[in-house]
């Protein structure tokens, strides 16, 4: 059967699993005992460390794309490697490419086989800012997570994303363009119901207006961890009527939780702790 | 010397330069004669020859990432030689690399290093939808172009580019967007002098607006040819007070003027042309 984004995350929702884990996995940050060899061998051991230690604890995988491409061809096939070995230990768990893209319509003909086709990705991070019409490429694709960056977690978010929209209803009222972008995504972008946002754990009240506007929407929602986000706001803002929709991501606490011997069994208690503190805060 | 991406435009423009070609090279669009065996040797002897073909009339190559990336491993080689071939024949010449990359802080350290350092990139496109703050990693590359997202070029920029922002001034006033996003370039952006702009030849009276608040800032104006901006229009619109400032990019209309044996003297030749036209239009 095909893969689906969204009937992943609900199977993986249904057993209590919102933790994604985002493998950023800098060469520079890997402990020696993960060192082997080449750049394409380490990264690849590293990561399947790390997946086999915390699989049955996530939703979803989220490699950014950055990391990998500072490799070159190396760091490129390392993530592709570490596709196909979700698929093949884990095949019910997601693979996010956070890479956040977005070109002009024909050119993102370039990126959707990139990341779908090539790398096996079931959904993807890209930018609102050249609209609909230019995401098509992507959009069409149904069994696809399309994820659409909202309110993004870093604390220099606000200096676009919060600026104040005028209400086209001519009462003079207003909203911050991060709302702007939700109501588009959910009233127009999302007709294959593939839509996602991405929205911090750094702000929790805005999170909560998000889920607000968009209903039971998958919520991709980074900033927990070194970012300091605090899971308890951010599970209470961003539950569905369902308590559901989320896709907590935390990357560093997880992936260098040591930098000794034992990291995996490291990543995996705090995957363990950070699974627990999600279901308490439900 | 070490290379300066503003040093090498004002070379070029001197001289009358300021066509850009885009290397979108699709494999499925290169003519017969120059596929060659492998994806990797196909793409590159054709962009070779378009090189070789028109680099005395340019002020930049431009090849957008996706149509490299579509092709896995093989394409990402392709592009990185690509460029070693430009510094190699043409090096007074600058390569943009139009990725519309942007990421938060430390994530963006991944990108910097895979365009400039693993690429050799002297400039690179970006969002601005994550602010100044989430790149400063970018802006921090002082010998670097940093060219951000103002109005593009696609039917569909205006769903968010063109929202009215309240003015901060308390009066009632208001402005698009994408004016907002050049003023914050202007004014905030550019400590380093190192930034540029991407406004659409599509809407040249956007265009007008831009460059009347960013002064001599270079920017790169894409919907030339397929897209069907008009070229008077957009030199009227695009030039600095001293008749320079723009990188017109074309991207199909010279790589696939001939679909046969002579693509690359008809590159030539369309290349010329726009050349002529921008020059008389000055």
């Amino acid at each position: 059967m095909a893969r689906d984004f969204r009937e992943l995350l609900q199977g993986r929702w249904k057993r209590g699993n919102f933790l994604c884990v985002g493998l950023d996995s800098e060469l520079e940050r890997i402990p020696k005992s993960a060192l082997n060899g080449s750049v394409h061998e380490s990264i690849l051991t590293f990561n399947k460390a790390i997946i086999d230690a915390t699989h049955d604890l996530v939703c979803a995988f989220k490699p950014n794309s950055a990391f990998y491409e500072a490799y070159g061809d190396a760091g490129l096939r390392a993530l592709k490697d570490t596709v196909e070995y979700i698929h093949s230990v884990a095949p019910d768990v997601a693979v996010i490419l956070d890479a956040k893209r977005a070109d002009i319509g024909n050119t993102n003909d370039g990126y959707v086989r990139a990341v779908f086709d090539t790398l096996q990705m079931d959904a993807v991070t890209v930018h609102p800012y050249l609209g609909a019409e230019a995401l098509e490429p992507f959009l069409a694709r149904r069994e696809k997570g399309i994820i659409i960056l909202c309110k993004t977690s870093n604390p220099g978010a606000g200096e676009f994303q919060d600026l104040q929209i005028n209400d086209s209803s001519g009462l003079g009222a207003s909203e911050p363009l991060y709302r702007v972008v939700a109501k588009h995504v959910a009233s127009q972008w999302n007709k294959n119901g593939n839509c996602g946002l991405v929205v911090g754990a750094t702000y929790p009240n805005d999170l909560k207006e998000v889920r607000a506007i968009v209903g039971d929407m998958p919520i991709l929602i980074p900033g927990i961890g070194a970012q300091g986000g605090d899971l308890e706001a951010t599970v209470r803002a961003g539950r569905d009527g369902r308590g559901k929709g989320m896709i907590i991501n935390v990357s560093r606490a997880v992936l260098f939780a040591s930098g000794e011997q034992d990291f995996a069994s490291a990543a995996r208690k705090e995957a363990e702790a950070l699974n627990d503190a999600i279901l308490n805060s439900l």
